[in-house]
């Protein structure tokens, strides 16, 4: 992988707007031998005559036969390594959230669960309670208090919360409390590091207050923590490549993933707004801000709940739809135009998977290998054959004329 | 990228016979949506009849998105990583006009620019001024004494000059004096680096002298320096893969180059001394040559120049020279023949760009792709795949059966 700085210093002014469509869980795979995937059964004509005038190829996100999480495959998307660059859910979780987080900060993911009156887990989401009675839980858990660190709880969704320890010399290298299994106890958190023991002190300290500050609020009556992480400090795509980077998700680890790099985090007005924003309120954000930035990150989340859900159909429907309001996007008239995904979620599997990802890059000066098809089998045909998805930072660059030679 | 000692350890002798043909800036792009590139477009019938024999893919020479400058291209080509082996432009222009540089020398390209009465540049190229003006000049410049340093001053063409400073600890962590703008002061030699500031102080005692030396002698009444480098001292093709390499190049750059791989750069002789020699008379040196070597680098400078002057058609008959020059390369019976470029330069763009460059390779021993068509499409095709092209070397010497087998 090219050194980010190697790039950097590369870098020159360019009026060009780039946009970075990403399908989360785009690839798929046949539901029985002989057919089709998911995509490629999807009936896209406005992607297949864009494809006509772009490159194509095969992105893998971190590396073959290894399933990114959306953390590394949305990492690699945006050019850094994902094997150099590693964020902890914890943080992406409280970004996600608009969680000022502070670099000295350790933040976790937090499930409320329920146990029972051994201490067992009998549910490790609490039956997903009410997003109201999980803020009013939260108000309780902030009012801990713990010595050597403050104690922040911020609700997310449902039965999901961030727990964020404010302090000095607070460590991470922290193991998790999820037994991921039921009718055995929360694990007690395990320092992965000498110098970590304190934290774990002060965090297992939480936990049992947690225990008895929730014991009469059956069935969230006790937490789980995982994914205890720190503020990565990614360089921003500011830093990095003179942009003005904006983001256009619905879901909150989307928009903490582009605020790591530096990316404003756009207001997507959503009629329904219970339900979030729809496809189309991402899109008609996306033309409602066109000015204001040069780089668009856009997050279609629905083809990967399609494909965890195992709905073949439903996937396909999703691609359907983003496909419609691809003439809505050219008619914005962007300079460089990716389409792809943070990884693939087959149907098949029901979950994240290895396989590498479609990748088109369409721009005036991209040299289109004519294969008017956007689908895995027409990508591995491309000229960009497959290849590591952080080169794809680099790739928008070049064809937004962003990058000058390297070398006399 | 393999570690150059890894395959110098595996190295065997061969008698078989290798050649390199660079067209530069061979990749192109369609001039409109739908068209055909330089390369496809020509009419190489000799070309496409080696590709139906020859295994075929698209090399990209540092990086996908990342342009490559000459030195970095040529690199790739003779097998060195150029992430990892830098050459400073003061170095190439000095190796190409065969200057015996020490390893201890610093050099930088020069250029004579005119400045007006206030010192402020009005022509970064003094007007480009006839060569035998710049090689009185330079004389002059060479009478220049300064504390720490002997000055050699070498004419290159027109207003292009390289000069060397030959001394003990002297350093190239030096900032450019050349201020890419008009209406401005040339800039003073900065050190990068503390340990370089003798050197900055001895190059600007230099340029002082240099203005005054100047001062009567308008338009080229000063210097403009960049591009200050040592000697990258890269191990040798003879080192590395025991080869005996050949040069046969037009031009000084990509004679520098080759001299760094440690190759005989063969004098062409050319029946216009003013325009150099014709492909016709590089291609007549390789067939005069043929026995004294047992590798060929061949460059072909013509199709880079066309694309930069933006003129498709001219880069369209250059390729068609080349290939009409295929049968008499074939007729000398070569047992590895790879034909390629050191980056892209579409004449869409007038540039070099970051393109991946179609690159063929031929022995008995090669996998045809059975593609009988030798164009950025067909390449795309290819087995070779989107390939780094510094494995090329690699791949050069196993068809010449000239590595064993890498562990037991």
């Amino acid at each position: 992988m090219v050194d980010l700085d190697t790039i950097k210093e590369l870098v020159v002014e360019s009026p060009a707007k780039i946009v970075l469509l990403v399908m989360d869980g785009l690839g798929g795979l046949p539901l029985e031998p002989g057919g089709t995937t998911e995509l490629e059964a999807a009936r896209t004509p406005n992607l297949d005559s864009l494809a006509a005038r772009s490159s194509l190829g095969l992105a893998t996100l971190v590396a073959p036969g290894l399933t990114p999480g959306s953390g590394p495959g949305h990492l690699a998307l945006f050019g850094y390594d994902p094997l150099q660059w590693l964020i902890g859910r914890g943080v992406l979780e409280a970004l996600g959230i608009g969680f000022d987080l502070h670099d000295s900060d350790v933040a976790a993911r937090g499930n409320f669960c329920t146990i029972d009156a051994q201490g067992l887990v009998t549910d490790r989401r609490a039956g997903r309670i009410a997003t109201e009675f999980n803020v009013e839980l939260c108000q309780k858990l902030g009012a801990i208090q713990v010595r050597g660190a403050q104690v922040l709880v911020e609700p997310v969704k449902e039965h999901r919360f961030v727990v964020v320890f404010r302090g000095e010399g607070l460590s991470d290298q922290l193991s998790e409390t999820d037994p991921q299994q039921l009718g055995v106890p929360p694990k007690p958190v395990q320092p992965l590091a000498p110098a970590a023991e304190p934290t774990a002190r002060l965090v297992n300290d939480f936990l049992a207050q947690a225990r008895q500050v929730l014991a009469a609020h059956y069935p969230a009556n006790m937490v789980l923590l995982r994914g205890f992480a720190k503020h990565p400090s990614l360089p921003t795509f500011a830093q990095l490549y003179g942009l003005h980077p904006a983001c256009i998700a619905a879901y909150p680890m989307y928009k903490g993933l582009a605020k790591l790099a530096g990316m404003d985090i756009l207001p997507v007005p959503a009629r329904d707004e219970a339900h979030g924003p729809t496809i189309a309120e991402e899109f008609a954000t996306l033309a409602a801000n066109w000015q204001r930035y040069d780089f668009f990150f856009l997050h279609v989340k629905q083809t990967d709940s399609a494909g965890e859900d195992g709905d073949f159909a439903r996937k396909v429907r999703v691609i359907e739809e983003v496909d419609r309001h691809i003439p809505e996007l050219l008619a914005l008239s962007p300079d460089v135009v990716v389409v792809t995904g943070d990884h693939s979620t087959p149907a098949l599997l029901k979950m994240h998977s290895w396989h590498p990802v479609p990748y088109l890059l369409y721009s005036r000066y991209c040299r289109p290998d004519g294969i008017a098809e956007f689908g895995e089998r027409a990508c591995a045909r491309g000229s960009l054959g497959n290849f590591a998805a952080a080169h794809g930072l680099a790739l928008m660059l070049a064809n937004a004329l962003r990058l000058t030679k390297y070398g006399a």
